[in-house]
């Protein structure tokens, strides 16, 4: 499972701490239309591609659905909100060509981290500077819709 | 120093843990209009408020400048972008009310998170969280933004 080396929440680890992640990864799955989960659920998991795709998407009301990004590629992974308080899903997950993935726990890989701290740094740490990247692209998101809108108050 | 003990990054330390940091943090005044820091620099540094008035903000462009926080409660702080790679401050950081920080170096914190894995893998797990819930805030705003503009091409 040399999978979970890709994911770059991982980056970093020794091949020992791989070895007591891959032992909390439980193989299983897909299938096409199947809802892996919905945004507002309870996060208990976390998932790592192994085969086939999958579609994140977020409800902006009941008549729109926003796609966010679409996973294919073996390591990729998603429902990382399973990582964080307050361990709620913000994105729904759909796949939309079977396959498989590898499911971690949540309350597995937290004990993990608990116990083996070094390991727990750095995944915290790299999940840490994944967010830090993504809410920048979101802000530079909004900056840009701002930006519109106060052209066309002032134009 | 019991101010360190406000901050949300350093929630669930012990005291011992706390005394540590405390060893790495040093006091230093601002003044009014002062600029604590730039968008776009090295983020060498993070800033805890003892005393006065921060302000944190975001360049639209030349002529707009956007007002992100004002900062006063004794306890807040600012410059966590020297937390995660790739250590650049995404916002400015100007006094608007004379007073105090402590500061605490990058390295400093780096070294320290390091020898000490229990207290990294807490902070990252506190700052994690923070990044996580201010990205589903950034996001709702998107949403609304999204929403809006939806409604006026189908209106």
């Amino acid at each position: 499972m040399q999978l979970l080396a890709i994911c770059y929440l991982f980056e970093g680890l020794s091949e020992s701490q791989m070895q007591h992640l891959t032992g909390i990864a439980k193989e299983t799955s897909i299938q096409k239309d199947q809802w892996i989960f919905q945004e507002g659920q309870e996060a208990k998991q976390f998932f790592v591609i192994k085969k086939g795709a999958v579609e994140l998407l977020t409800k902006v009301d009941d008549k729109l659905e926003l796609p966010i990004a679409m996973l294919r590629d073996p390591g990729s992974c998603f429902g990382t909100s399973s990582l964080s308080a307050p361990y709620v899903y913000s994105l729904s997950a759909r796949c939309t060509e079977q396959g498989s993935l590898l499911a971690i726990e949540k309350t597995e890989l937290e004990k993990l981290m608990q116990e083996e701290c070094d390991l727990g740094y750095i995944i915290m740490t790299n999940w840490a500077a994944h967010l830090l990247d993504r809410l920048k692209e979101t802000r530079q998101e909004l900056k840009i819709h701002f930006k519109t809108l106060f052209k066309s108050m002032h134009s």
